[in-house]
């Protein structure tokens, strides 16, 4: 089973959270055929935790996890934080494949959604 | 002229800021026909301001400032601060049109573009 872990930051506005939570929601049909499950975890303030969020994924039986960080920088956060919680993660759980991905903000296609938005504005 | 003025939070880390920065100059050349110039601003932390980044367009010939919010989720900042920073330089500049479009965020294409990151690893 493959298992998308979507991570943000976390908020102490528990909307911006819930914001996340929906996201992750909405993945889920999208993803069908690529991944089994998918579901968002918080580095910081909010709730599962990437431990705990990774720790659910392996109980639910997910033999590979992607790690997907929804930053849009790469700061401390996206270079040490996500990468030193996952890789405690990995040796715990030796025979799962654990990845994390390139961060949102270095997709190629954000620059086209920026241009969108501008436009419907313009 | 119609200017596109792209607003992050700013960060600590320069490379941070200058990542938007080039962000920015890359959507220039992109937005040509739609935008006569691109440039950013930082809500905290960073050079310029938002007042800064309106003044420098307006400055430039500007009478059309499109604002873009490159934040992932509604917080306080996109909700409060930068409307309000926005409203204050729309009264000082009454001839000028001031516009913000909504956060990146919000935009449909995001699910799209988490999914590619999402499989080129999986």
């Amino acid at each position: 089973m493959r298992h998308l872990l979507l991570v943000a930051h976390g908020s102490r506005r528990e909307a911006s959270n819930e914001e996340v939570r929906q996201l992750a929601a909405s993945l889920a049909p999208r993803a069908q055929g690529r991944f089994d499950a998918v579901s968002c975890a918080f580095l910081e303030i909010a709730a599962p935790s990437i431990p705990e969020g990774i720790d659910a994924a392996v109980r639910s039986g997910a033999g590979e996890v992607v790690v997907l960080p929804y930053f849009l920088s790469a700061g401390r956060h996206v270079a040490e934080d996500i990468p030193r919680e996952v890789e405690a993660k990995q040796h715990e759980y030796p025979r799962v494949r654990i990845q994390v991905t390139p961060y949102l903000g270095l997709a190629g296609g954000v620059a086209e959604i920026l241009l969108s938005l501008a436009d419907a504005r313009g």
